[in-house]
């Protein structure tokens, strides 16, 4: 634990899965229906500063993640990031792309290209997802 | 094989390494040295569209090359994100990251914060980077 890592706890987190490793976390981006979070639980930086084991199974759950995204709310495509340059504690971001979102064919983290995107996305599909990253079986 | 796609074959790509699943090769952006990217040979959108062997294999990949480029420049940090908006064809950046880099603390793909990073990588480290790159033993 780093007493001032924000991802240290899951304060503010809407938590939908968690094991002893990593929780998964739903991001609630109005831009990004479906956007969620997988949280390694304890502070490390790197992705290889991680045993070979665990780090398999941190992306067991990341793809598991991807996968229950694909399935619910079939995306044009899906972005996966593991970032950490302004928070040094690995998460990775499990991200559903439309070619009509608001930064397609951009990264999120780019220039917005689309100011009113419609997504084809309802509240069913994303109450489906939600129970089904809740009973995630990675 | 996708005609239309750039990362179908590898013309103007500088290969490091390579085997029957994917390659690895330098991107030489002047921004960010030992930028690497780890393709995957067959054309392929979604890592969930692969058999899990063959994901477990390219990630093993993926942070070997994450290793190598930590090992030998040391970088504040390491980035890695598959995204694949502009060209669906499974692919892996690998970047590693420093505090007064061009973008740092945002992504490679959002606004510059510096037009001048003075980066510490020499060209020892960098040939060096390359050689163990060739030599990858995942």
């Amino acid at each position: 634990m780093d007493g001032g890592c924000v991802l240290c706890n899951d304060h503010d987190q809407q938590v939908l899965w968690r094991d002893e490793l990593c929780r998964v976390i739903w991001v609630n981006d109005p831009d990004y229906p479906g956007f969620c979070r997988v949280i390694l639980n304890r502070h490390v930086a790197e992705m290889t500063d991680l045993p070979a084991q665990e780090r398999d199974w941190l992306m067991e759950v990341v793809f598991a993640v991807e996968h229950e995204v694909r399935d619910t709310l079939n995306p044009d495509k899906i972005n996966l990031a593991s970032l950490g340059n302004m928070v040094p504690h690995v998460h990775w971001h499990v991200i559903p792309r439309w070619r009509n979102d608001r930064h397609f064919p951009g990264s999120i983290w780019s220039a917005p290209q689309n100011d009113n995107p419609q997504l084809p996305v309802t509240a069913d599909m994303i109450e489906r997802l939600k129970q089904r990253l809740q009973q995630l079986a990675p």
